[in-house]
This record gives structure tokens, C-alpha cells and sequence, in this order.
């Protein structure tokens, strides 16, 4: 990340939110939501000393950690996770982030919970396996795309009666959307999938969306040959 | 990782051997070798800009990526991954590193080649299924475990024939072992394993190994709640 803290940030510290997307789309439904709230965002490093010690222990200890976003909202705890920090930007400031009507607001809460607990999980698995073992596990990977197929048909209908999930844009498109944006790499197809795309295209329709989105893509350090450093593609 | 350049090092620069673990297993390996070796190590910070473009393209852009091992030897190019690794290292000082009758060594290449290609990668997709995804997709968790016991039990039957897989202590034993050191990861039990377990026992009893297993564990920094560091478990 070479993003500098923003002007804006340094006038008023108080009202910073500090941010690292970590290795995962989930990184870019934080970005999503932070477009929104329009408050100064500032770099908060990875290796700041600021990660849950429970969240230090398991990242330390297993291979293959990948490392979830985290947020420290005007120099409040640290946040970790998609899940934790959605829930807290949208009980700080609810109007930009979740429906008014009580009734939509519900429908959002459960779209988030279930994402979370339903259609990433197998999406990062079927990262993982179509990543390290095309040859070994191919009933596995058959297994996971079959998961992966009924979750995803699930969302395609909710989003066949609407434009978003839950009435307006909220925290639960903007997990979803940060998801589809990286469809490559659960190879995901939205050709297939009508309401998805036209979904997904709304969003990318949207400049501050597109922009949101591209900040939370890490930018690779590339030495050529010659040792001269530039960006990845 | 905290280690300093040793004093050797500083003074026979020439010869020393920088090293990055990574976030696997894999690193265990390349430390056992450099055990073996006797040159000066030297830490090679994660961000430093040595990681081969394509490594750090794909390392860049994809999600979950875990972070192989890196070495310079010689102040040399980044040599990236276990495999590679070891192939050269073994191919710098191969008396130290690979039986030295050539029959010997040939199966020792062979183990090095199957345990990159057939034993590593269900093992990883292993980790991840069973971290991400236990609740989704117990059916390719179980197709995933099937195939590990039965590439395990290839292994045991070549340890009932002897202490090591060809004939000496070789690059095949330390890539094998780095990751009986982490079986717990991968759920593999070595009780029901014998010839597995007393290999690991042997390895065990050497301090030299125990040493080079123990500083690839990254420590994670832990922060109390008063914020004060320490170390992890």
C-alpha cells in the first residue's frame, strides 16, 4: 500500500479510520463501506502491533494464514475482519450503510450473516483446492463447485426480485460485490448468472465503486531483471 | 524474525546464505539443509524487492497465497520454493545434503520430486478445506483425506525398509520431516504410523534439528492488553 494518509486525516485525527485491507477480497467490501461513510482513511500496517493477540496466535501458527482486513476507527481497538467491521461501521453510522425501514434492515442483517457464514467459507476453500491440488483432488473441487453452484443460485434468485438484497445498497452487497469483482479466482461465470451480472455491472457503473474496489488490490513489488522496481499488472 | 547476522557473517560475507522462511512448512526444510551446510544465514526481510517477478505477480493478485521459502546464497539471485531450493543448495555441496553412492542418490531425487509433486500440495489443500470450510465441505475433506492416507502409507512402507528414505539423512528426509513437524496441521496421526513416527522420534533427538525446526515458526507479536509485547506461544 502507498496510499499517504490524507489531508483531511491529519486536520482532524479524531474522525481517521485507520485501514488494511489484508489478502482477500473481504478487504474490498471495508473499502466499499469506507467510500460511503466519506471519513479519512489513513494506512494501518500489517505488522502495527495492533491485531487481535488471538488473531496474532492463529496467524503466526498456521501456513497458508491469510490475513483478514482490519480497522482501528479513530484510534479506537483494532477491528479484524470483514464480518466484525461492517458490523461496527454500520452501528456507527447506520443511515449510510444499512437500510432505513426496520423490515429491509433485518433482510441486510441476515444477507451479511449468511455470507459470511455460507458463501465465503467455500469460496476460499475452492480457491484453495483449485490453487494446490487440480491434480490430486479433482472429486473435492467437484464437490466445492456443486456447494459453491446452489450458494450462488441462492443469491441469483434474491437479486432476480431487486436491485440489491435488502432494498438499497448496504453492507451485504458490498461483501457480495467485493466477492464477484474477484469471480476469477472462485472461477465463478456470471454469464450464467443474469441478475448477478446485471448485478455487478450497477456497481461497475459507479465511479467511486471502481475506485474503492482497485485500492484494496495489492500492488506486487516487480523487480525486472535489471533490478529496476515497477507495478504489477 | 528476529535473528541477527551472526559474526560469521559479518566476516565472510561471501559465504553467507540469506534466508526467508515463508509462511509453510517448506521453510523447515530449507533450515534443516542449512543446518546441515555450516555457512553464515542471514535473515532476508519479506519485502525485500528479490522475489521473482512472476512470484511476486502471482503472490500479489491472488488471495490465500502462502509464502514460499527464499534464499540468496552468496549474495546470488532470489531462489524461490522448496523444491528449487533445495535442488541447489544440494547441487552447491551435495556430500552435505544427498547420499553420496549414486544409486542412493538417485532415489533420494526421486522422494525430493513426489514429495513436491504428490505430497505437498493435498497436504496444503488439506489445511485449507479443514480451516475454511469443515461445515461445507465434508465430502472433499474426506476425498482429501483419502488421498493423503493413501500417498502416507507410501511413505511408511519405504521407512520400514530403513531410517531415512535413501540410505543417509538427505533433502527427501528434510522436506518430509519439516512437515511431520507440522502433522498436527494437516491432521495426520503418526501413531498409527510406525516407521513415520520413529523417523520423527530419531529427528527429535537431534538438537541440530530440533534448533533448525524451531526457527522457522514465525512469532507472531502479541500485544496485552496493556500493550505490552511478548512472544507467542
Amino acid at each position: 500500500m502507498t496510499r499517504k494518509p490524507a489531508d483531511a486525516a491529519r486536520a482532524n485525527p479524531a474522525r481517521a479510520i485507520a485501514f488494511h485491507p489484508g489478502d482477500t477480497p473481504d478487504g474490498g467490501a471495508v473499502s466499499l463501506a469506507l467510500a460511503e461513510l466519506r471519513r479519512p482513511v489513513v494506512d494501518l500496517a500489517p505488522v502495527d502491533p495492533v491485531i487481535d493477540p488471538a488473531v496474532a496466535v492463529f496467524m503466526g501458527d498456521c501456513p497458508m494464514a491469510f490475513r483478514p482486513p482490519v480497522v482501528a476507527i479513530a484510534g479506537g481497538a483494532p477491528i479484524v475482519g470483514a464480518a466484525a467491521i461492517l458490523a461496527a461501521l454500520a452501528a456507527a453510522e447506520p443511515s449510510k450503510l444499512l437500510p432505513r425501514r426496520p423490515a429491509e434492515r433485518a433482510v441486510a442483517e441476515h444477507w451479511s450473516a449468511w455470507i459470511e457464514t455460507d458463501l465465503v467459507p467455500p469460496m476460499m476453500a475452492s480457491i484453495a483446492l483449485r490453487r494446490l491440488a487440480p491434480r490430486h483432488l479433482p472429486e473435492a473441487i467437484e464437490q466445492a463447485r456443486q456447494v459453491l453452484k446452489d450458494r450462488v443460485a441462492r443469491v441469483e434468485a434474491a437479486l432476480e426480485d431487486g436491485p440489491t438484497l435488502a432494498g438499497r445498497w448496504s453492507v451485504a452487497d458490498m461483501r457480495l460485490m467485493a466477492w464477484l469483482h474477484r469471480a476469477d479466482w472462485v472461477g465463478l461465470g456470471l454469464g450464467s448468472r443474469p441478475a448477478l451480472g446485471a448485478f455487478a455491472d450497477r456497481a461497475y457503473a459507479k465511479p467511486r465503486i471502481v475506485l474503492a474496489l482497485a485500492a484494496t488490490k495489492r500492488p506486487p513489488v516487480i523487480v525486472d531483471h535489471e533490478g529496476r522496481e515497477g507495478q504489477g499488472a
